[in-house]
């Protein structure tokens, strides 16, 4: 029989890791890169791992065991509150009390310890001081305006959204923070194409031209 | 301009990260905590990198970050194999040879020295031997378990196919291997009670007695 102390640990990180399965069911205003599906927050959170994983060579210096950890971390307050695509009008400030709540409740779960841990390595991301929180919002930022890149457009104003979120967007601060990988991002979309796609992968782009009309 | 090293280099980088995407793709026979769907592979390597992360504790020594890095690759081959269930028949030498020639393909991607690193740790993961990967496998096979283990099952066949999983099939060698770990599952599956469930959420039981029948 194990001690009490290991046990009531272990059901206390059950909780948690069992919760955080709701974070499958978070929907995403971003499509995969075939254009099949919007994406769900679970699927999107191992993608930026494993981006940033193969990018530290990229990463000045980030230390990326610590970087990885946040951004398992990063979207698990969504599970409360939903993603809030960043290029639709919020209030900020309300989403910041309510994430906080969702936080408090959702790492409350685990034991003490590993709630204090792992809510300061959450804030740091949220903060984007840091040296490793830099270099985790830089991926987080790549990693959907890539996938958008991968598909083909369907008319040319969502080709001239998407240069917009390139050039004065959320993925405008990599021209200069990381300029090789902004430009593969510039030549992608130059050379994007014009297609028909489904209207469900095309969807993304109903949502940025209500947005910015 | 970056250089051109530098370029081809994430050109490389960027031609591996868009193809994972496809993960997202891969359906496996396991179904979600609160048993909506069945799950893929992409957001199932990032729950089992959670996982491994928060039972650092219960890792007896292994080297986590090393571990995750490992978790977040170990099924990049079900891009081009597919998953095969576990309580399923398979020609084992047969998936062996494919899922060899799928991390070619698929590692080959990457810049030289990417490919033979995580070739090498998804080998390392693979054979099962080495501390880290002892620690990663029982990640693994924990995860599903306890999911099913979250939903309650629809008849008392589900609850023996559970109780066969637990006693005799994967979930065995924890009994050993993580006692501490295992008591809790065996407490869970006492305390199982018999509800009715949507079909969806059942057919991984009904795929099990299928394959035990």
């Amino acid at each position: 029989m194990p001690n009490l102390q290991t046990a009531d640990r272990i059901a206390a990180q059950l909780a948690f890791l069992i919760e955080t399965d709701k974070l499958k069911s978070i929907i995403r205003a971003n499509v995969l890169a075939d254009g099949s599906r919007f994406k769900n927050t679970a699927e999107h959170s191992w993608h930026v791992c494993l981006w940033a994983l193969v990018f530290a060579d990229q990463s000045n210096g980030a230390n990326i065991a610590r970087v990885i950890q946040m951004l398992l971390l990063h979207d698990i307050v969504e599970i409360d509150e939903g993603d809030h695509p960043i290029h639709l009008p919020h209030d900020h400030d309300d989403i910041t009390a309510k994430e906080a709540a969702a936080a408090t409740r959702i790492f409350g779960l685990m034991p003490a310890d590993q709630d204090i841990a792992y809510r300061q390595l959450w804030e740091e991301f949220e903060t984007g001081k840091s040296k490793d929180a830099r270099y985790a919002k830089m991926i987080d930022k790549a990693v959907p305006m890539f996938l958008e890149l991968s598909n083909p457009v369907q008319t040319q104003n969502e080709h001239d959204i998407l240069r917009g979120i390139l050039e004065t967007g959320r993925f405008a601060d990599l021209h200069d923070d990381w300029p090789e990988l902004y430009q593969h991002a510039s030549n992608l979309l130059n050379k994007l194409r014009l297609a028909p796609m489904e209207p469900t992968a095309s969807r993304l782009r109903f949502v940025m031209e209500a947005a910015t009309s």
